[in-house]
């Protein structure tokens, strides 16, 4: 039996685990990323205590290599490229250096990527070769499979749909432009869209009781299912923006289905049903109907740590 | 020496032509469109004229096959679907019909499609695995070529461009929506922002003393290019537009060029000054400098032509 280890580096915590090709978890922990300011130090640690895991288990000449999904991965660099949400600065060619350190083959590419490969080995989109995955978290996250592919573009950044503008001189955007669809569809931008509503003052609503610092995602999750009227146009607008995006990037990339995962996307049909009302407004008459939004079919919590695991299985590590 | 057959259907006219693999000419017609209210009396037409011309030409033995550009040409199908701008509507299994009576391959494709295909074989992306071609005429029509492909998505109807939406709420378009990408970007679309400007009646211009019924996209070209403001303000909004959908569309595919053809095309850095400072302003930070606004190297007259010719050296028909 083949073996595939998978790391999924995010801002607060990195899971990694070992797997069968199947998607079989043999073996899974979790670090936290703050005992790591230098990347070098998350190498040492990791490899250490991967080469224990491999040793015990003993499978080293069944690991065919690392899969690694992290924020701003390049799958043809190996490389961590100036991630606004990791300590690690500039360019970290972690490929490289976990390789120099394991002895094995390894790819990396970024975290939506990682969760779009592993839609396509272990979830819904088994049977598809044209799809997209968004990530709705603190941001927004996309993979994009074009004919059986994670589509790379020139750069390898390609598929950065949450930096989609979908208002023109809108919310400001931490990549300093403005209007961009992750300041309004993720788990900020649902609270900054129900606190524009609360600043508006028409709508009663027990959210007006929280202070803007407390406010989070969950409890307009939970308002909403208690009927509050502001809370269900938060979610409303919420998914009349994601709907607008999908439409038009249906029109670039027709794909079969757009998976949704990630906290927000765990708020089930208060946000798909205006996202899918939206879509169907918006959506050029000839790709009507040849588009399903649905949940990722992946365990949430461990989505992309699955995917970077699958790796392993597509073909080379892209780097050219 | 191998031969190819290339076809562009258009709503006025239909180009074709034999030509070499490397691009070279050796016979090319055209017939009126409004000779043929039929799809059926066309295919007898042309199969007639290229019979003859074969046996003139004493090429049967080298004709590899048949390319054919069409707008709504679907690759998948070989038929073209619901062509606003054609007389021929519904379904027209263009390729299966033309297959039955020259006993020849034929591969079918959109006119942007088409031009994309003849940019990377004959024109400016020889050396490109990612780019875009974006045809403005009448309307706008997109072909995307990802890692070397056409990116058909799986419909076979992706990359329409035209019909991203830029403007919520914007101008009617005739696919029953509004503010699509090529209400502002076209030959119509800049005579549309020029008359909205005429209204406005804040620029004096000589292009006020045309009527709305005769001012089309030449005059505006050649007011500016005799620095008339209105002019010169249409095409910066022109290129605003354009800049702006452009670096939405790089986010998602992330293309190391994009090129512009058609009639609007060529009224040079009018159009690409505006374009791109829009583009650099809109691009996300990741994408800065990675991609550029190229003018088509292929000759503007048969760019469709020769790369629905140029779809014969493809692999296959695509027809699943």
């Amino acid at each position: 039996m083949n073996h595939a280890i998978g790391i999924d580096i995010g801002g607060t915590y990195i899971k990694f685990g070992i797997f069968e090709r199947n998607g079989a978890c043999i073996f899974q922990d979790v670090l936290k990323m703050q005992q790591f300011p230098k990347a070098e130090m998350f190498v040492k640690t990791i490899s250490a205590i991967l080469k224990k895991q491999i040793a015990e288990c003993n499978i080293k000449e069944s690991i065919k290599g690392i899969g690694i999904g992290a924020p701003n991965g390049n799958f043809f660099t190996g490389s961590i490229v100036d991630a606004p949400n990791l300590p690690w600065k500039n360019h970290v060619a972690l490929a490289h250096m976990m390789e120099q350190e394991l002895q094995l083959p390894v790819a990396l590419t970024n975290d939506a990527n990682a969760a779009a490969i592993g839609e396509m080995l272990y979830g819904g989109a088994k049977e598809m070769k044209n799809f997209i995955v968004l990530t709705l978290g603190t941001g927004l996250g996309s993979g994009i499979v074009s004919d059986g592919k994670i589509l790379y573009g020139n750069t390898g950044f390609a598929g950065e749909l949450g930096h989609v503008i979908v208002v023109p001189d809108g919310r400001p955007c931490g990549c300093g432009r403005k209007g961009c669809l992750e300041k309004y569809v993720s788990a900020t931008g649902i609270v900054n869209t129900a606190l524009e509503l609360i600043a508006q003052n028409k709508i009663p609503s027990k959210l007006s009781d929280i202070s803007a610092n407390l406010l989070d995602a969950r409890m307009i999750h939970e308002a909403a299912l208690q009927e509050d009227a502001l809370a269900l146009k938060a979610f409303e607008i919420t998914g009349h923006y994601l709907g607008f995006a999908i439409a038009n990037a249906v029109a670039i990339t027709s794909p079969q289905a757009v998976f949704l995962l990630g906290g927000l996307a765990l708020s089930g049909k208060l946000l798909f049903e205006p996202t899918i009302l939206s879509l169907e407004k918006n959506i050029l008459n000839i790709f009507a109907g040849t588009v399903e939004v649905l949940p990722s079919e992946l365990p949430p919590d461990r989505a992309a740590l699955l995917g970077a695991a699958a790796l392993v299985w597509m073909n080379g590590n892209g780097r050219k």
